[in-house]
């Protein structure tokens, strides 16, 4: 090798670069020994800004809510087979989110991996069970290549998909490395076809047909308004998934409703119901199945028309239907700011009320209320406008995540974090890196010291209670959490509320302190 | 169906009773939805006592270091793939540590998991990506059958392995379990082979042979009693390997060392050898791969001499040895009884001298203290006789889940968890369990408030930092995680010390009020 040689980059460095010059700013990391060159390459490359998360679920799921805000993917930086586990709650979720990642996976020098050391494992085998996209990088020179296609397969067919690339030591620390750039995302897909179609069955069918929208049907405030206005016109139903990655909501939106949760309420609610136009959805199906009820939650005889797939221009075929049916625009319900809550004590009615009557303009809001936060849709129509963000995919552990993705991927809005007791539990290290990057996040933990969620679904299998010992796994009140103690063992100022005022009075202040701020609501 | 038959057992209930019948006591539980069967079947079928956990990282550690002193694997119970997930890193652990675990995860129904549910996920990917058998039942009849055959499988070839059975919901809610049970499990091969050659390899070698203990040939007293004497007579080394699942150490032992961790200080300590005689133990490798340095640990021309696998019996083999060389039996070495501490500040060889000086008699200690823990092993000879426990396979996120299951499998004796702030963040909501059972656990968290481990081997990999960024990543100083405060959020009382004598009087205090207590000792 000469002596005065150009000083090239290693692997690493090509991936840094590369990263940023794919667009990818910001890399959630927990790393190890073999990612350190990649943490050294950030103070080398500029463009990509690391934020640390004690606990692998942190970054996951933090990546999963920065992408449904800023809409473009982050890094994660994760260590092994292992490392990657830990991260894989939150990757579920983020699929079904359809929220593109770019997981960064140190493994084991290539050399050091033929041999049986402690931390050898199927990292490969790991990344899998969990990824769209999964490949290992052969050596130093292909490591920019491979950085640029993960971020391409983030988007290869849908909106954002799960894409994760393992880094062996050698490449990352190996010279000869070559910085690539990924091609820009391509507009989603105009798909008109089934147009005509859906427009005459929503026409002969009026209210018993449902047009139901999937997250890009809920997403943005045109393709709701073009919803509401082919339901003026032609008297059809309108309703949301009961999960949607995100959703405008609030004073100024036409306040439409998600189907329910429970399997009973959902089927009654489309029952009668000829026909459902997918917009952006699929076959609403339920959460878990019960003994004696259906898995498919429309009625046995209803047909299903797909408008457009969820990875389609939603907005686009909405506004086609429209057009083609004539629909013409029609505003949003004038309703009037909430004042009031009933005093007294907490329960899932009176926090939404106070929940509706205190949030700031241009909050995000991220739900993983779970047994509280079923109550809430119908009083936040009245709140200030928001996007309403909740735990896609169902593995709790995505809400305190959430919102230290949501705050980065939205800089300068609000946050409020809407958390059972029991949820919280699974990634409450996000805490931490809300302290650290003073990030204007609010928490409210709802206490009610059990997985009161679980109770209900006990009733829901059919399975009784009979003893103390399958009473006791259910309840977390013995000992019961201090959740003041634990904002405060993270370095999160926190406060114990028991009523309507106390809550209302403890959201004020902690969206007027900047945050972050952890409230415990016993309910 | 008539109306008085004999209440027949659904599948869940088979599976309790087959546990039981099969010698699995204990049951570390994180359910959901899918495992309410299992849980309300724990009520009407005695015999498995239930422990919740309220992250199953917590579980399965837990089950990891109960297998270790009770020597008979625990049940884990988890929900659906996401759930399983979170377990990985302690189950990857416990697949080095050697330890029987049955993993039960509850799934969809079989008739629901057709459809695109949110939770619908390849949990059979997740569980093979760290186990070494899985299956899923097929109708409530098999699932007795496959619960005994995985009972069975965590002993098949080894003295313990990971099995994962997973339960779709209708197999455990379904009518006509029939209960089954594992064989019982067999005695370990002696195998005795290799004993003349190991005998004339060492008699011809002398200084230069190194008998190397691994679990099974450390984990037992007479076992190193035997290789002690084996060392006297014919002056070869005997070594341990740096992981050991289970090492009694203290007073009345040998005092035997384990091998360095760093790859410079443990190929320095081989350095000379002509052969090693694997004693239960495997090849010496590198944790971590470095540039420019070896993974293979012994000298390059060493030669390798199996006496013992690790799955068979190595204290047989090691008695066959000695008595082939014709070695007597050798005393241990009289130490007296530490007293003393250097006054003052906490640094890694002053927190050795305290905990030597102080831990009861009978002690089981959990070692996750990461770079705090390496200079303990030369204060240990000197404290009360004890079960070392490290953690196996590098994932961090072990010691304390450690600490439930090592007080659960050693009932009666006082533990320990000496542990790093950085890696007690991963599984930190196993405190509440320490809590909710009254454990008597001693929780020590080395505050350096960094994570120094990854300082040093940034160095160690040739990565220079030379900017905040990468510095940001290896401090968890801002904020400073409060540590009394983590305790008491988990209903368990800490205490923060900043000196010997305060660290002294916090431990025999925690020892003597029977715990669970936490004590942050800043270093």
């Amino acid at each position: 090798m000469p002596e005065n040689h150009t000083p090239a980059l290693n692997g690493a460095e090509s991936l840094v670069t590369t990263l940023a010059a794919s667009g990818v700013q910001l890399c959630f990391a927990n790393p190890g020994t073999s990612e350190m060159h990649f943490v050294a390459a950030l103070d080398r490359i500029p463009g990509v800004r690391c934020v640390l998360g004690l606990f692998e679920g942190v970054t996951t799921g933090a990546a999963d809510a920065y992408f449904r805000m800023a809409r473009t993917p982050a890094a994660t930086l994760l260590h092994l087979g292992p490392g990657l586990g830990n991260g894989l709650a939150n990757l579920h979720n983020a699929g079904k989110a359809r929220s593109g990642i770019v997981n960064i996976v140190g493994d084991h020098a290539t050399g050091h991996a033929r041999h049986e050391s402690p931390l050898k494992s199927d990292a490969e085998g790991v990344a899998r069970s969990m990824s769209h996209w999964v490949r290992s990088s052969l050596s130093a020179a292909d490591v920019g290549a491979d950085g640029a296609a993960a971020v391409q397969a983030t988007r290869d067919g849908d909106e954002g998909r799960i894409a994760t690339l393992l880094l062996p030591a050698d490449t990352a620390w190996g010279a000869g490395g070559r910085a690539a750039v990924a091609r820009p995302a391509e507009a989603p897909a105009v798909v008109l076809g089934a147009v005509p179609a859906a427009a005459r069955l929503l026409k002969q069918l009026g209210p018993r047909a449902v047009l139901l929208l999937g997250t890009g049907g809920s997403r943005s405030l045109a393709a709701q308004q073009h919803a509401a206005a082919i339901a003026a016109h032609t008297g059809c139903q309108v309703l949301a998934e009961f999960y949607n990655a995100r959703m405008p909501g609030g004073r100024g939106t036409h306040g439409i409703q998600r189907l329910p949760y429970s399997v009973d309420a959902a089927a009654a609610r489309l029952a009668g119901a000829e026909a459902l136009v997918l917009a952006g959805s699929t076959e609403p199906i339920g959460f878990f199945g019960y003994p004696g009820k259906p898995s498919q939650l429309k009625p046995a005889g209803a047909a299903l028309l797909e408008l457009a797939a969820p990875h389609h221009d939603v907005p686009a075929a909405l506004a086609a239907l429209a057009a083609e049916l004539g629909a013409p625009p029609v505003p949003a319900p004038a309703r009037s700011v909430p004042t009031g809550w009933p005093r007294g004590p907490l329960d899932a009615e009176s926090v939404a009320a106070v929940v509706a009557a205190t949030l700031p303009d241009n909050a995000v809001v991220v739900d993983e209320a779970v047994s509280t936060g079923r109550g809430f849709s119908s009083a936040m129509v009245s709140a200030a406008p928001h996007d309403w963000l909740p735990t896609m995919g169902g593995a709790i552990g995505f809400g305190l995540p959430g919102g230290v993705g949501a705050a980065l991927g939205a800089p300068g809005r609000p946050v409020l974090v809407l958390e059972g007791d029991g949820s919280a539990m699974y990634t409450v290290q996000a805490l931490w890196t809300m302290a650290r990057e003073s990030l204007p996040v609010v928490v409210v933990i709802f206490a009610n010291r059990a997985y009161r969620i679980l109770q209900g679904e006990l009733l829901g299998v059919g399975a009784a209670i009979t003893g103390q010992k399958a009473e006791a796994m259910l309840s977390l009140g013995n000992p019961a959490l201090d959740w003041v103690a634990m904002a405060r063992a993270h370095g999160v100022p926190g406060v114990q509320v028991a009523d309507t005022d106390g809550l209302a009075k403890a959201l004020r202040d902690g969206f007027a302190s900047g945050g972050p701020v952890l409230i415990e609501a016993l309910v």
